[in-house]
């Protein structure tokens, strides 16, 4: 093998998905795009990168870090996007800000972060997730959880659960606990899921015990009864509307695969309410998640209420029962003297449905039943 | 509407897709992974960027300013693909160098180029394209055009013609017309099909008239005879390859839609052979186009001829019979008082294959039946 003078590797972080595994994505793309469009979600498409402070606005908590930003042939500072939901507020705010609410919008697409919480490094990964626009309260927040787990279900998965949390009672909770100093470091513990780290902060900052206590605030329905005793403001708005979502998933036969998780704090900073994340064996970091944002559209000039949530498709990829099928053979090989008539013959049969493929020119009668034979073709047909 | 403090707008040369085109892009990449998948091709999809030297090869005329190139962070020059045939190369270089050959890939995704010779000087578009690595001749070569015309075909466009070109024949005949240093200018002039620019070039560079009359060189089947009296020795080889081309495509009933164009120069330098681009009326740059380059793989260590082309989908939407349609009314719409209710009866109708969508929280039965009449939905289900 001579070697030319083209790089052979790949940057940090990004990867070729060959044939097999591009099959599966491609099937589990067209299954989800099929659920989303059964309930009423169109499909939109937002560039692959945008000015940077689109997604670094300001009252954003977000480290700019983890963006790939370039500088443009016009001197603009752009950004591959790392996410979805800003680039589509920011799009409906500009685009659709005269369509009747709610609006029902979904997407697919790869995004872009430098990060290392994730197996093998990767920083280009595929998404595909929904945003309900327009519409408040628990039902919007219902309808899309049950999305992502029927999503989930759709691609075949049965083993996971969903954690549902609550932004506005998670904040109050620490506000309660913390010294305002100790906030910012706690959050962050929990964001991680760092429970060791955040009792050590609890012994720094003087921690309430009676408020704080992770392991209460964990659990089944029951855990909104205990937040009333703590917390006895959080259990009209936010409790209530968690208790809503909650009776509403139930109803649709998922109480198994629930609970709540009123310490959880998701990596975007633009939720408002409800928020959730759903996990799946063997991963060590939610296959998808999302919540509701009720002020991020406005920073692009809409008011108006908003939920949804992502799924990363390399990651739901991982944990769906795998069926690795190599690909189907084709129905007909096509060969023979003539290319014209080899073609001629190849798109007929094409045309009644058949897979087919074409042998090369030179291909004896005898070596075209051998790769017959090898490719395992259903027939052959060769043209003298 | 109170202004944020969000960036509104895009950088130059990108932009949203709104449902209406992104449901046509959907419609017509499915009807093209369809199709090549009929013909035994498997999909690959290598990263969006990758290192820029991979597309600024030793070796390689073409300018790199049209490339998006950023330092990540470690310090490495990558760069946004400009295009899948390189990638492609190098995938099946590096990951797939044991597989029998011929190789068959499609692929479907975007690209990104600085270039002002397109409408609205886009920067970021949607390109869906096949490769066949390992095989020669024009059997190899016909399967690619005639795969790109019933990509076309199938897309529902009927008025398209398909120009035939070799590299190896343009290369004879400029340098049979041209001193050494007026063959890049006469190059470039014929990449953009600057005839008039041609002309002024062969006053000044002394042209031969007598080889190098490009009406003559552009025309049906006649114009390889007129080949053979100006330049007897690409009689053989190269003529005889796009001979056989002719006679495989007119055998499948595209005569009508060929022409031969011995002038024709593709913007990507790789190509070694045949070449093509298919034009349609009202666009001022082909809808597609590819050819064959027998060199890129080794540039990666394997040595493979290969033939290929990509088509611009947004440049195929531009031209294919629009089918303005609002998107479907949904089947159902589901409302009533209790979430639980309506979500497991909206789940269950979607399960029997409707189009479901729900109505928000604290919408009364009459105001459903209004929201149904506006919608246009077929039916309506409130649950008390």
């Amino acid at each position: 093998m001579c070697m030319g003078n083209g790089r052979l590797s790949l940057p940090a972080g990004v990867r070729d998905m060959l044939p097999e595994e591009a099959a599966r994505v491609r099937q589990l793309e067209n299954v989800l795009v099929h659920l989303f469009a059964s309930w009423g979600y169109q499909e939109v498409i937002p560039p692959t990168f945008e000015y940077a402070d689109t997604y670094t606005r300001k009252g954003s908590s977000q480290s700019p870090g983890y963006l790939f930003r370039f500088i443009d042939q016009e001197g603009e500072v752009v950004a591959l996007r790392p996410e979805f939901t800003t680039p589509i507020a920011r799009l409906v705010s500009t685009r659709l800000n005269r369509a009747s609410l709610p609006l029902r919008l979904f997407y697919l697409g790869n995004v872009f972060r430098y990060q290392s919480n994730v197996v093998g490094g990767q920083r280009e990964f595929r998404q595909a997730g929904l945003e309900l626009i327009g519409a408040t309260g628990a039902r919007a927040d219902a309808e899309v959880v049950l999305l992502a787990a029927e999503a989930l279900l759709a691609a075949g998965l049965r083993d996971f659960h969903v954690l549902l949390g609550h932004v506005q009672i998670t904040e109050a909770l620490l506000a309660a606990s913390f010294a305002p100093a100790g906030i910012p470091p706690a959050r962050e513990a929990l964001m991680g899921k760092d429970y060791a780290g955040l009792n050590r902060m609890a012994r720094e900052y003087g921690l309430q015990p009676e408020t704080w206590q992770v392991r209460d605030l964990h659990g089944g329905r029951e855990v909104l009864d205990r937040l009333r005793t703590v917390l006895p403001e959080q259990g009209n708005g936010p409790a209530r509307e968690l208790a809503e979502v909650w009776e509403a998933l139930s109803t649709c036969g998922l109480e198994n695969l629930l609970s709540l998780d009123l310490t959880l704090v998701r990596d975007l900073d633009y939720y408002t309410g409800m928020v959730f994340e759903i996990y799946a064996p063997g991963l060590g970091f939610p296959v998808g998640g999302g919540g509701r944002y009720d002020h991020l559209l406005e920073q692009f000039g809409l008011e108006a209420p908003a939920t949804g949530f992502a799924i990363g498709i390399e990651r739901l990829l991982a944990v769906m029962p795998s069926s690795p099928q190599p690909p189907a053979p084709p129905d007909y090989l096509v060969g023979g003297k003539t290319t014209g008539d080899v073609l001629a013959q190849a798109r007929e049969l094409r045309r009644q449905g058949y897979q087919v493929e074409l042998l090369a020119a030179g291909i004896s009668r005898e070596q075209a039943r051998e790769a017959a034979r090898v490719k395992g073709a259903k027939e052959l047909c060769y043209l003298d």
